[in-house]
């Protein structure tokens, strides 16, 4: 059976990256690995919208958000955390893990942030950095990240950004937004193999990490990274980084805003797929890197993901923590075009109604082809 | 020009791993998935000589030494770090980084471990860890883990071997040495891309580990690896987990036995080549991993290097810290045999040649050749 995977990460892997891993290895204090590691660090900072530097970790997203606490704060910052989900909820075990006074700003999933709330709370805590999530993978709800850090801005505080689904699916407008800290994972909208983690450092930020006392060695962003922007203080995972150039090379010749474009289009006729045969979307202001779904009333959700991953070959994500059976997640989310939405909502069609769920088939497929005519070149 | 590499990690990968890398990207929360990964754990386990289990971080090998130092001390703690070269001084550096009074146990670069004195050491100090190198990677020297694991378990100190550049190369015999914590690269031995790190613990160090009071989160072993034995507590690096599974079949359908017995060889061929023309090696007891050898009196090491690299397009180390410019390094480690090490001399010869050594060309190649014999199939 011929798989799809329309899961948040790992996502889909254009051919001309995975081939390019089956390269010869090369050694990475030569010239030639170092050309291919500029034009990453350049791509990358075109791509988190910033001239400041943008790091690569091997390693998982989770390791920039760990380099994020341990290299901004020091043993006596406050931080505030925001959470409306399972990532957010990250940002306050990372503070835990370091000692480190992290207050939770609570938001209920999948609900945008009451911002006058917020500015209250920073002003009673005067945190030295406020952790968000561009989008909440585990929701699908995008956050105002432009509003947040105007509010910071104002409020003296700096802020990080966990963007690893967001980035490239929705605007992450670094500088002209004057945020921080901005950090992505390869396997998402990078459309790269998992292992890498990138994490864009304002000077401020560099500043601040150059005092902290937090302690750090492979992810000491002053000593392993910012010394060593040629290569690497440590062997680089040289496979992923050359997907990873291949794939910016992609992004850089589609274009971001054209690249920004597309995830909004192909979440727009998503969303309107699913609700034109009556489904509920989960978050009040849905992220065009991934769309979660509310499972129809009475439904068991696990068996639906599960129907639609074995039954018809199309792996999407359920929900996590208290959203368990609860939603679905449909990713629209890196090397995604037209047709991967199309036979995402046909597999939706036939699997709710195989579970007894009262459709007429092709509706959400006619409700989103409406849509993608916009992406159709003429 | 066809180009060579000789270097100590990363190593050249067989065509299978390579090809691997460029198989469609599969979600890890899957069974196909989660088998590949226990065939990872299965093999490491015996390529590791271990019942212990063995962990893969996505990491490069310096996170697993990391991952040592902040699972296995606590912060009253002390530790000896074993120093002999560049890579035991990383060692002294991760204690620091952590705060840990890490005593240095000074060994000349090159030169064996005087047992007695370590002994009298320990015996002062009284150390929770003490902290070792297998092979010595920036020297090529060998040290002899089965001595110094006795002794820690005579005077009831924990052992952690750094065995990145040794594992596959040199013996490393885990559970009958007794060592509580052995670490190694994917991108060395293991034939495998760089980006993975794995290391086995003992149940006592688990157990050590799970009382460890310093700060951890992505590195944390009860917590993120222990825990998720089946697939990953964080997205895993899946192509090299892929390609590291690729390679490990090779390995043991290899067998352990022959693998070693194969680097042995390389090893032995190696340093008769280049005796055989006048050459000094630098370790008093080379490991089978990496010939180190002396740049004539006079010669000039880095333009040497920089000869064979640029003008023969064969990649091999030079010498770091305060041996730079006066050795040389062969690698015959992981995806390598017969040919490679004649390729390596030959390109010596030559180029020594061009720089005004005098030399009998054919010399070198000719004393590898009676040692390779042994590993021609009859």
């Amino acid at each position: 059976m011929k798989k799809y995977l329309m899961t948040p990460g790992p996502t889909t892997l254009p051919e001309d990256v995975l081939s390019i891993m089956a390269q010869p290895i090369i050694h990475h204090r030569t010239k030639e690995y170092q050309e291919i590691n500029q034009r990453v660090n350049d791509g990358l900072k075109y791509i988190f919208s910033t001239q400041n530097p943008v790091f690569t970790l091997a390693s998982s997203g989770t390791g920039a958000m760990e380099a994020a606490v341990c290299n901004l704060l020091s043993s006596t910052d406050k931080a505030i955390a925001i959470v409306g989900g399972k990532f957010g909820e990250r940002w306050t075990e990372l503070c835990k893990a370091y000692k480190i006074e992290a207050e939770v700003f609570e938001v209920e999933w999948g609900i945008p942030l009451d911002m006058d709330r917020l500015r209250e709370r920073i002003k009673a805590t005067k945190p030295a950095v406020l952790f968000s999530t561009l989008c909440e993978t585990s929701t699908g709800m995008l956050f105002d990240i432009k509003a947040v850090s105007g509010l910071c801005q104002e409020e003296g505080v700096m802020l990080v950004v966990d963007a690893i689904s967001g980035l490239c699916a929705d605007p992450m407008l670094t500088d002209e937004w004057g945020v921080d800290v901005v950090l992505s994972g390869s396997q998402k909208g990078l459309m790269s193999p998992p292992g890498l983690a990138c994490i864009s450092m304002s000077q401020k930020a560099l500043e601040k990490a150059s005092k902290s006392d937090l302690p750090k060695y492979y992810f000491s962003i002053p000593k392993a990274y910012k010394a060593y922007q040629k290569d690497s203080a440590f062997t680089p995972a040289i496979t992923l980084i050359r997907g990873l150039s291949c794939a910016i090379e992609r992004i850089q010749s589609e274009g971001m805003e054209n690249v920004i474009k597309r995830h909004s289009i192909l979440a727009e006729a998503t969303r309107a797929g699913v609700q034109a045969i009556g489904l509920e979307l989960f978050p009040k202001n849905p992220s065009n890197a991934v769309t979660a779904v509310k499972v129809p009333e009475g439904m068991d959700g696990k068996k639906l993901t599960k129907l639609m991953k074995d039954g018809y070959g199309v792996n999407f994500a359920g929900g996590q923590g208290h959203l368990e059976g609860k939603i679905f997640r449909i990713a629209h989310l890196g090397y995604c075009d037209k047709f991967d939405v199309i036979l995402a909502l046909s597999c939706i069609e036939m699997a709710l109604s195989d579970m007894g769920y009262s459709l007429t088939k092709g509706k959400a497929v006619a409700a989103a082809e409406e849509i993608l005519k916009q992406l159709i070149l003429s």
